[in-house]
C-alpha cells in the first residue's frame, strides 16, 4: 500500500468517497459509498473507520472535505469569508476527534449587500483546478450549482443556483410527475430553455400544458424542466470564458446552452479536483509531504 | 330545503365543495370535504352521492367545475380553446353519468407560438365576476396561479405560474425545509422580494444561506420564499389594473408586491365566484332557470 501521501476524504450530503492519493496527486485507489453525512447514520468516526478500512494501517494523514464539516456534520467548520485562498482554508482546518491525523476543510461563505451564499466542498475542487491562479469564472453543475469566479488564486466571488433540487422536488410527484421513465431529448431540452425567458415557475408549468395538449412527450419532462432551470441558470451569469466541471449528461446539457449563448466553455473533468484540492490543502497546512 | 335552483360543485385535485345556489347567484348552503378528485377514492358518483345527501331530494340539476373534468376524472371534457366566452364554455358542457341531471364544465387551454396552458376550474370562477365583460386581467394566486386577461366578456389569454407547487415542493424537505413552524413576516418577504431580481432558483438558495449565515430567522423561512415566488410573478406581469381574487394571507402577500411595483389593485373575494360562475354557465346551457 505504498505510493500513497494522504487519505483524502469527500464526505457529502448523500455520498462518501475516499482516495488514497500520491503525491503527483494521482489517485492510487479509491472507495466509495451511498453513506453520506445525512444518508447514513451511526457516529462518524465508526463509518469512516469502516470506510478506510486497511488503508489506516500505513499511517497516513487524513484531510476530509463536504458537509461533513457542517454544524450537523461530524465536528464544525466555520465557514471562511471570501475573499478566499488555499492559504486562509489551510489555516482554518479543524481537527476531528479521530485516532489518527484527521483535518477537515471549512466551507467558503460569501456576503455582498444584502446576497449571502455558501459552499461547503466545492471550495476544495475549485483548489483542485490545475491553474486557479489566474482570473476564471467555473461552473461545479449540482443539487445547488456553484458559479464561482477565481481571480490571483483566491474565490473571489460565487453564486449558487438551486437547479438540481428544484428538478428533483418537482419531477418526483405533483403535476410535473408522469410516471414514466424519462429520455434524454436535446429538442425537449431546447423548448425548456426557450421558454425560460418568461420566467421559471412559468416554464415550468409549460412542461405540464404541452404534455396535457400534445406538444410534449411524456418521457421527455424531464428534458423540458431541465432545459428550464439550465437555460434560466446560464442566462443569469455573464458572458466570457468560462470552466464547466462536469461530465455525462449534465455536461452536455449545460454545454448545449452555453454553446447556444456563445460562451466560450472548456469542460473539465470533476472527478479528479477533489483529490487534487485535498492533496494541495493538506500540504498548505503541512500535514502531508 | 327551497330556495335553490342549481346544485354547484367545484371538485378540484385536493378539495370538494358543494353550494345549494339561489336564483341571485348566493349560497343557500355550503358543504365542504378534503375528499378531492386526487385526494379521495371510491367511484366518483358514490362519493358526490354522500355529499349532496338530501340535497338532491329537491331534484335540482347540478353543475361541476374543476379537476373533476380532467383525463383523470369522472368524464373527461375536452379543453375549449382560448378565447372563450361562457357561451363556448355552456356549449361544451359534458353529461355525468349520474342518476340525475349532472353536467361538468370544461377547461379551457390556450396556444399561442410554442407556449401553451390550460385552467380546469377557473374559467368558472372567471365567469363569476360582476363584471367581465370589460377589459380587466385577473389574478386569481394558488398552487398554480393565473392570471387572465378578459376582454369583452371572453377569457382572451392567459399565464399560470407554480408558485404555489414549488414554494410546497421546497419547504416540505430539501435544503429550505428548517423543521420549525413558520411565522408571517413582512419584512423576510420584502427580502425575497427583492432577491427575485437574481433569478429564481438562486434567491430560493438564500434562504438557506442568510439563514446559516444569521440574516433570516428560521421562521421567516417560508416569508421568504414566498416573496422570491411572488415577487418573480407579479415581475413577470406587464403593469395595467388588476383583479386579484384572493383572501387572507395570501391576498395580502400580492398586494404587498403589487403595491411596490405600483400597480394599481382591486382585491375581491374569490369564495363567491365558483357559485355565481356555474349559475352563470348553467343558465346559458339552459340547465338552470
Amino acid at each position: 500500500m505504498s505510493g500513497a501521501v494522504l487519505l483524502g476524504v469527500d464526505w457529502g450530503s448523500s455520498s462518501l468517497r475516499a482516495f488514497r492519493i500520491a503525491a503527483d496527486a494521482s489517485i492510487v485507489e479509491a472507495r466509495r459509498t451511498a453513506d453520506g453525512v445525512f444518508a447514513g447514520s451511526g457516529p462518524f468516526d465508526a463509518r469512516l473507520r469502516a470506510l478506510l478500512g486497511d488503508w489506516l494501517d500505513d499511517g497516513l494523514p487524513i484531510l476530509l472535505c463536504g458537509m461533513i464539516g457542517s454544524d450537523r456534520g461530524w465536528v464544525h467548520a466555520p465557514y471562511v469569508p471570501a475573499p478566499a485562498g488555499a492559504d486562509d482554508l489551510a489555516a482554518a482546518l479543524v481537527r476531528a476527534p479521530f485516532d489518527h491525523s484527521a483535518w477537515i476543510v471549512p466551507g467558503v461563505c460569501l456576503a455582498e449587500g444584502e446576497t449571502r451564499d455558501v459552499m461547503r466542498g466545492e471550495e476544495t475542487l475549485l483548489f483542485g483546478l490545475s491553474a486557479p491562479s489566474d482570473r476564471a469564472t467555473v461552473c461545479l453543475p449540482g443539487t445547488h450549482s456553484k458559479w464561482a469566479d477565481i481571480a490571483a488564486g483566491r474565490i473571489t466571488g460565487f453564486r449558487t443556483y438551486m437547479t438540481g433540487e428544484v428538478r428533483a422536488a418537482l419531477l418526483e410527484r405533483g403535476a410535473l410527475a408522469v410516471g414514466v421513465a424519462q429520455q434524454p431529448s436535446a429538442a425537449a431540452f431546447a423548448q425548456g430553455a426557450a421558454a425560460a425567458v418568461q420566467g421559471v415557475t412559468r416554464a415550468l408549468f409549460q412542461a405540464r400544458a404541452r404534455r396535457l395538449l400534445g406538444t410534449l412527450a411524456p418521457e421527455h419532462s424531464a428534458a423540458f424542466v431541465d432545459g428550464v432551470l439550465i437555460g434560466d441558470e446560464v442566462a443569469r451569469e455573464s458572458t466570457g470564458p468560462l470552466i464547466l466541471a462536469a461530465r455525462g449528461a449534465i455536461a452536455e446539457s449545460y454545454a448545449a446552452v452555453l454553446t447556444r449563448c456563445g460562451r466560450a466553455v472548456t469542460v473539465i473533468d470533476p472527478e479528479p479536483l477533489a483529490a487534487r484540492g485535498l492533496l494541495r490543502l493538506a500540504r498548505q497546512a503541512g500535514i502531508a509531504a
